[in-house]
């Protein structure tokens, strides 16, 4: 696949403006493409190491009262100087709701506390029922009526994240934007918010980044289907690790460092995220292996972030202050 | 089987002494018999609902320096007036190490991120180890040395709590020790910790209960295969719930409400758990079905407990602040 | 637990008749007890190696036109002199109906297909179906009406086996009929059928045998959670390999050795299965383990022997034309 | 994108002839490029419903003595006048090796019974092997050495199958060739063997047929990660019936009717198949959804197909002689 990337420059270039200050470029960059799957493919936009970039997710007739089809992912952007030797990163310096509502939803045929396309049962399928809420961006709320429920209306606080973040996969493959994966992609993890770093492996040269599917807020597990699905202003740092590799998406906040692994069954995302975060340990922290299983036996900590998508996501967690220094 | 209980409350006699003031017994009790499995067999005590029970876990070679068996379980006791339409309460207001060691171990056989008797791999088994931690109760630490890491020495702070709560098993069944299920068990959960309070179905007029297995600390998961484990004092509440029945374990602590979901796959638990959640949504707070499932998408919390014991456990929790008043 | 056998065999001396030639005991047993659980109990009869036991299977309302409770187990029958160095065989050599009728269900709470109580859906569960299968023996048929569909009436040819050959678990557990494991119980396998010989591990001394569970025929998986139930005349040789052990459940008929694995999730009972078979190659065929795995992953055969009981079976099938002679 | 399908028809002419009989096209196709993923991209030949496809696997040096890389798959073949209300026929005439060896592995970090890549441990992984079988295709025999064995020298006879049947995959994504799914693909089914006709969904117009990866025998679940890989002559029966769709591939032979379901976990992969043929039973053969259950849980029979690739693949069976006249 040709990538014509001068071309592809020519044509951001309206829609992207970059300045420098002290080795670190800010890209104000506004998507107009929303693309339906992680691939190689025509980046909508260069950027260097050290870049803060101020952008948002693509908008879509999904989060309307009306309704309509999910809006795709903002990407690929080509991180210049990124190899497959490296390791991406992406912190996530702000990611907020920039629209007045968010919709959830319950699928007749999509779910993980009901029998769905992929987990397939003989019983009647569920019925499906959309939910508007609206945000109130002052008190960080979402409130949504429940008119079959006791309590009529539900008001929740937000806890805004981003659904997917995501290098192009290895090789030729091509995954919809439904897909999790040692990628990244849809990982649903709540744990990606503001302040979180996220590192990514690197399959092709340039990374090709993607990100997208706003979470007002998630549950963890979202076993419905959805977070409160909304359009997200975001401000991400990128930047690339030279001469470092990883297999597996890691997190990293104020508090703890985490591996993100994506598979079914459940308990295999388990045990991947898990093996790898003991493995980090090994190879960062000069655990003898078995040591680390032992103390990940008595102090790990961990999420299921996804049980619906094509991988289930489970976040493996290592208190930063059992580390040593 | 006879339960010849007078003869029973005759041995125990010496070994309990019972106070009562305003409705509550206060009973002492120091186990001397250590069960091998849930089961209905003769009771080692009973007991009236409203009763603070002062006791125990069993000591057990385990815990020591030197090694040794594993202690069984306390119980059962008989809480007179529970029936089958009833629910047991087990409130935790105390569960504190008594001992000045705990152990944890790595296991050939046994262990949730490596092959074992359960999960067959044709791979090598991976090496044995066991852990001696001196505990400090006064700074509620334990430490231990990791002699093949960097860090030489690990210390790290203490968590108790209770791995098993337990009625007897419906029928005629009798599970070992390391069963969890829907008579609560193994459920191995850290959330069962000084505060909380369990709720367990009751399969047999008495409702037979047992506890042990004292955690000094606990990771989610318990991956490795134990957690602190080492020698408990206990107090607990215990009471009835006369006319209300339910079908798997619950839990209460001063912010969420929780189900104990055992099962194998993972998921199976995970489902279970949530599900008998937004049952108790439905039931007991007037959520309509799906409403309570897309608010559980949004809002539920959860933990793997456990992925050793013949049945993992999953805690689904439900915060209390977006309950209805 | 004392067993009080002198009583318990003058007890049953009404009901068993014995004759000996050629050192083989031929033995014949009503069963009078059906029990609830496999465990170690008084046992109902007792008999040397080398026995050829004619008897027949618990008969119950379960069988009937009017329906009612599924009959338990016969046994436990102490093997004298079996002890836990041994294995235990068990040869079908003739599993027949002795009844006009057979039953098959379908469940609300129990199936594979469905969501039930162990794989928890939020969907209605379905229609609870009964339906009353008309057995010809001289035809080897079964014929059942279905009314609500084109076909009215459905013939389909009797394939009779036994779903249960047991021991007495280890320890002091007790489980339920419905359970299959190591101690074999349950297994649900259409190739425990006349021909077969089952070798099963030993736990206790005497190794306390139960059968029961006759199939007329059943599909693989038992999908829907019963065969053709009925109750069966059968003769088993019994008799006992000293000095050696197994871990799981073996069979073997004129085509096939085979491992018969239970667990949950379904490829963990797979895995134990084929891993068995491996390990079986290696210890008595002489085969290299990596070499053993290789040729299973080019001869190997397998069937998924149920998938609706609280552990599933897998049966993993070695062809014997492949074994070295 | 853009298929620019008469420059590739000019391409393959001097490759493809075409003769016509009856109605029926005769086409002789020598690939010569081997596809790394199930996708739509410029079809490598054109053909019209009715066609006999005189053909071949891609040779690559995975076969060789030497070893090499794994061959992708021969396609896509556009199949004229197909559309998405339609559903493809494939039927297998024929399946021979066309070379003297064939290769089967092991690998460390691929395959069904020790930890992978997916299926994570903590255990070391297992040592790689690689054997080489010379094919006597009079014999029909493949026969490798044992050289730790004590058989020295494994002889086994050809079931020449083909693992990989497909059509390129819903929307935009791209599958690498390990994959099988509701497209067909990688499905490692024993059973896709000459005489058998395989049904396909369409989800593009011209369907975008694939196939390759013949096995000249595989063991069911395919345990080790290889059948005995091969090139193959084929004759493939292409046609296309219209105005029907399918959810899920269809397999039909001489004495029964099957569904492949393809997923993770293996139970979901059994489920997903067996709830298809069902619906297949209500759907073509007027039985009753419940009925169906029943049946198929008295008649029913599968095959684990695989239990290595990114989804495993399980075989629901159902006998012809219990279909309806």
């Amino acid at each position: 696949m040709a990538m014509r990337s001068s071309l592809v420059f020519g044509v951001v270039a309206t829609l992207a403006s970059a300045t420098r200050s002290s080795g670190q470029d800010t890209v104000r960059f506004v998507p107009t493409i929303a693309q339906p799957t992680f691939a190689v493919r025509e980046p909508v936009l260069r950027v260097k190491p050290r870049t803060v970039l101020i952008s948002n997710t693509m908008f879509g007739a999904y989060y309307t009262r009306e309704g309509g089809a999910f809006p795709g992912e903002v990407g690929p952007i080509f991180v210049e100087g990124a190899t497959t030797k490296d390791m991406l990163v992406v912190k996530i310096r702000k990611v907020r709701p920039n629209y007045e509502l968010a919709v959830s939803r319950v699928y007749s045929d999509f779910g993980g506390l009901a029998s769905d396309s992929r987990v397939r049962m003989l019983n009647e399928p569920i019925a499906p029922r959309r939910y508007v809420w609206k945000l109130d961006r002052q008190k960080n709320t979402a409130t949504t009526e429940f008119p079959n429920s006791r309590v009529k209306r539900m008001e929740i606080d937000l806890q805004p994240m981003l659904g997917r973040v995501a290098v192009a996969p290895r090789g030729q493959e091509a995954f919809s934007g439904l897909w999790p994966g040692d990628f990244g992609g849809n990982m649903d993890a709540s744990e990606v918010r503001e302040g979180t770093t996220v590192y990514l492996p690197i399959f092709h040269d340039g990374a090709y980044l993607y990100f997208g599917d706003g979470h007002a807020r998630q549950g963890q597990g979202e076993d419905a289907g959805t977070g409160l699905e909304t359009s997200m202003d975001v401000i991400l740092e990128i930047d690339v690790i030279k001469g470092k590799t990883i297999d597996w998406p890691r997190l990293e906040d104020d508090t703890h460092i985490m591996v993100v692994g994506a598979g079914r069954p459940l308990i295999d995302a388990f045990r991947l995220a898990h093996i790898e975060l003991i493995e980090w340990l090994v190879a960062d922290y000069g655990f003898d292996k078995i040591d680390a299983y032992a103390l990940i036996g008595q102090v790990g900590e961990s999420s299921v972030a996804n049980i619906v998508d094509p991988n289930y996501t489970v976040v493996a967690k290592f208190p930063k202050r059992f580390l040593p220094r």
